[in-house]
């Protein structure tokens, strides 16, 4: 039996007990050319949030009665001649919220549990790494010595873009929400400076740590951290727009940026990215990850929680900040 | 003897009659190296009410007791052996606004009235020419067939960067206030659409005048208008930020644009760009400019007052869009 979790009604604010049902059902039988993936862990990413909504966007929101829609991992248990897939092989893709994924492998692909654990699939070496990694080098185009900001910096997306910049040689600060959160991207992560949004005056904190200002913000959460850093941009400064947790569950409506003529002064851009048009470089993207990882220089954390029956709840931590790195969800049952 | 018109008080909201007061005084000598300048014609541009703000900006704010600082086109009259200039000599710079500058010359170029009428030199072939060119050429990218939206469309820079834009190729929709105004960039200067912001619902013009969105926008005015502009962006769009006349005069916070975030579903960027960065390349855009003027391709349309006295209420046009094209006072008495 397969148990999934089926979109139920759009949400207004923070999704609630109504969002979603838990429901099981048989596992169908695959067609010709299909294979059975058993999901082993299930990706949760902020973005799910938009896709929520019934808006014109990058890709068509997910439809009332569907399966809700997230990246997976987990291993092929059952074929009827898939051209490329075998029983035993491990696959990511997007699988969705249940423990049972039949599909025609279209955009899944292979990846080896020996060379790293399969949760970094769906994170680091996954989508919000490829986000990560192309958004600070090629949106960012960082350079040595650059002073770079980044928001959301415990999270996914931002603990690795802070990560890859310090690589490159850039001064980084970030703003987490938390002393622990703080604490670790210093401590553990290796950024020069650090914001606790929730217990600081941003622009007070902005100029202790970025008193000569930033040549790059990278934006995950919007609202009035982005509206303080646009105040610290540099000449030619880049503003990378990737996401603005902090307005995805607006009753109203987003809060514009009222500092944005601060990319006139400065002779700024802010520029929005989607992770998907890199898709022919991922391959190569990876490969730089993993030899990071290897060397010790990028360091992967993984914050999974388990139970499908749990998603709800695991959910709402992408918004209270209630985690820590990337968000997983293991849906296998032992 | 020197009307001047001197910077007394900062203005809150709109300029007042406090903010400045015409005084009469003596024409000081030059001193070795300087010139002075007969002026004839003075520059009325948007840019000058942020520079009245004593905010950190592109230039120092002018300061109170100062000359108001204004671009303006003259003749040299007296010269204590300038190394470049002669009497009689036309010349184009930073005179303010007053009937006679004395100046070193720095910053300051002869112009030929043979070739151009003298107000053309602080209007097309002048700063607001120059920003059109660059802006809409090097910051927007435009190529053949692009979709380009401008706000401002009958002023100084849009009705060049329109004008522009359908030399290049592009389709050219324009947003401007009153049927006159409208009719004039349709008819008059060949823009392939009108949007009167006066009296149509944004939104609504934009879905029957953009159906197929925009590729390019450039921003004059901020506000509710470029949020609308930035529901419509194409894939790849740019915005470029060259002002944001709608929020001079606000007495409470800039609006941001809300719709931001369109910049991320559309992969698009905002820029904001400053005409000073490109001064190395003047003479040659001027060039340019100049050889579509004599064909006919370009047309340059000045819209001209009289008298210094008729600063204040002449400034005011600008905000209330009271005139034509390039707005210019004339301060020499005939």
């Amino acid at each position: 039996m397969n148990k999934q979790l089926i979109f139920k009604k759009r949400p207004v604010g923070m999704p609630k007990s109504d969002t979603w049902s838990l429901e099981t059902h048989p596992i169908p039988e695959p067609k010709e050319g299909e294979v059975v993936v058993q999901q082993h862990y299930i990706s949760l990413d902020p973005a799910m949030r938009g896709w929520m909504n019934d808006a014109k966007s990058y890709i068509p929101p997910i439809q009332i009665g569907e399966v809700m829609r997230a990246g997976s991992v987990g291993k092929v248990v059952k074929t009827n001649n898939h051209p490329k897939f075998n029983e035993g092989d491990f696959v990511s893709g997007w699988g969705g919220v249940q423990q049972y994924a039949v599909t025609d492998g279209e955009n899944w692909y292979k990846v080896d549990e020996r060379i790293a654990p399969l949760p970094m699939y769906i994170g680091t070496l996954g989508m919000p790494g490829m986000t990560a990694y192309f958004g600070i080098l090629q949106e960012g185009k960082i350079k040595a010595g650059d002073i770079v900001l980044v928001s959301g910096a415990a999270g996914a997306v931002g603990s690795l873009v802070g990560q890859i910049a310090k690589i490159k040689g850039c001064t980084v600060i970030g703003i987490a929400g938390g002393a622990d959160k703080c604490k670790y991207i210093v401590d553990e992560l290796g950024f020069d400076g650090a914001i606790d949004y929730k217990s600081e005056n941003i622009a007070t904190a902005l100029k202790r740590e970025c008193p000569k200002g930033i040549d790059v913000y990278f934006d995950n959460v919007g609202g009035e951290i982005l509206d303080a850093a646009l105040t610290k941009l540099r000449m030619n400064a880049r503003v990378i727009i990737c996401g603005a947790i902090s307005q995805y569950n607006n009753r109203e409506n987003v809060k514009g940026p009222k500092n944005y003529l601060s990319l006139l002064v400065n002779r700024a851009s802010m520029k929005g990215m989607i992770v998907f048009d890199y898709a022919n470089d991922y391959g190569k993207a990876a490969q730089e990850m993993g030899t990071w990882i290897a060397s010790g220089k990028l360091k992967s954390k993984e914050d999974i929680y388990e139970g499908i029956e749990n998603f709800p709840e695991t959910f709402e931590r992408l918004f209270t900040g209630a985690k820590l790195g990337k968000l997983v969800l293991k849906v296998i049952e032992d």
